[in-house]
């Protein structure tokens, strides 16, 4: 049970999460921080939030579990501006989507309390941000990365662990760079291909009239381009060498099947297409 | 009202034809041809055509509307083998996703009959195939284009015009270039990323984990490379100069991205998400 959750970014995941553990009571207290009073009163609305302050020092203030989620390059002064008034027993985690870079922020600004912070990513989340889009289910049978620092304890892992079961979802550890590389490819890459995708049409000459054609696989296809851009733009510079390198690849592929289309190449491009479907059919079925 | 409706290929989008058709008692009699007795049986026992063969000639016999649904690289041996026993007085028309190609082997092919084709497609489809994926409201509220040839009569296209309408469908004229240069860019550039991107994870070494950390951005992202492998190699030789266009375009921009995240250009990259979030944004609130 935690006595008192400090959120410190109350939007689509830390609401959800707030609102998940809610429901579950496994949650006290609930006292939500950010730069917008707006959105936090809507979070108190909403009854996802209990009490909020703008002023980080006075959230953290008797917080038994702090989680930090916002953008990660606000990580840093977050982690520099809590430092000092961190007590002994509280634990810190975080939700930011590239390890090392969240890693090395805690390094750089959390000095007396560094062994309290474990490090953690819901593999959760929609394209739509903010409190208003968040739910309790949004963890539900989902998949949790911690990547614990090697000074963390084994009880402040297991409290983290802990946090996150309760939402539903399952929790797993992995070293950082591993976990980097993997959401390179797997999240990352493709809302940078989204974001590029709708990004190229839009400039093309008849681009009004070009949406206005585009069906179903298209709109799915292109959904996580309505993500947010902060997060998304801090995502790509924070975890920019797994990034680069997976798109490399990826372009790297790309030529060679616009290659194979250049030459009409029949087999090859079936054989890649139903490589392709068969890969992803069975995606579907195990998820 | 259609007498006799022959369809050709009872898959997605023949049978979902079908099936609209006689939800509104817009045909008396469905013939499906294909070359697997196995399936066609199967689209009876669902109650989605009338009767069926395998022999292209037969089907077409006393049939008023014809329709074409089968991989664009198939269209070319069908035009030659229906030409000479079309009557005067009974329309084709198909439902190809590129239509220069199909233009090109009507032209070919249909000796007699070329004024009675009437070439279509309707910017419709899931990523599933076969006729038990077929529904009678796949075309509700989506947009069919004709690519009409100048040897059309206005009733001939007045003909397809209404049976499309019939399913719910809006029907709009376009020009076979411009339909080829607007679908190459909503459509198969898509798939043709999706099925790349799902090949491309695939050869990394850590694939099969790689997928379970995949999550919904990416399940949405990737749903169109459970397509039909052949329809989409068709798809991509039939209609490679737009598609090459596109490509070439796109891994330019691409390539652009990729030096805006190694100069870690945090304006650039925010301005260029945020640009392409808000015609996603506003795309989706129009649809």
């Amino acid at each position: 049970m935690i006595n008192r959750l400090c959120i410190i970014g109350v939007g689509l995941i830390g609401g959800s999460l707030a609102r998940a553990l809610r429901a579950k009571n496994a949650c006290k207290t609930v006292i939500g921080c950010g730069r917008s009073e707006s959105h936090l009163q809507r979070a108190i609305d909403l009854g996802v939030i209990d009490e909020y302050t703008t002023d980080v020092v006075e959230a953290v203030k008797g917080a038994d579990m702090i989680v930090l989620s916002v953008p990660l390059r606000a990580m840093q002064s977050l982690f520099e501006k809590i430092d000092s008034v961190i007590d002994d027993g509280v634990v810190i985690t975080d939700v930011g989507s590239a390890k090392s870079s969240v890693e090395l922020a805690a390094r750089k600004g959390l000095k007396q309390s560094l062994s309290q912070f474990v490090p953690g990513h819901p593999i959760a989340g929609t394209e739509k941000s903010g409190v208003d889009a968040s739910f309790a289910d949004l963890f539900k049978d989902r998949k949790i990365i911690l990547t614990p620092l090697e000074e963390n304890s084994q009880a402040d892992i297991q409290r983290v662990t802990s946090m996150w079961e309760e939402t539903g979802a399952n929790v797993q550890c992995m070293s950082v760079t591993h976990h980097d590389e993997v959401l390179a490819a797997t999240s990352h890459l493709p809302h940078v291909l989204a974001f590029g995708l709708v990004d190229t049409l839009s400039q093309m000459s008849d681009s009004d009239e070009i949406f206005q054609y585009a069906a179903g696989g298209f709109r799915d296809f292109t959904r996580i381009a309505s993500s947010d851009p902060v997060m998304w733009r801090d995502i790509c510079v924070e975890n920019s060498d797994a990034i680069i390198k997976i798109m490399d690849m990826y372009i790297k592929d790309l030529e060679a099947l616009k290659q194979l289309i250049v030459s009409a190449d029949l087999d090859s491009i079936e054989k890649l297409f139903a490589r392709a479907k068969a890969i992803r059919d069975a995606y579907t079925q195990s998820t």
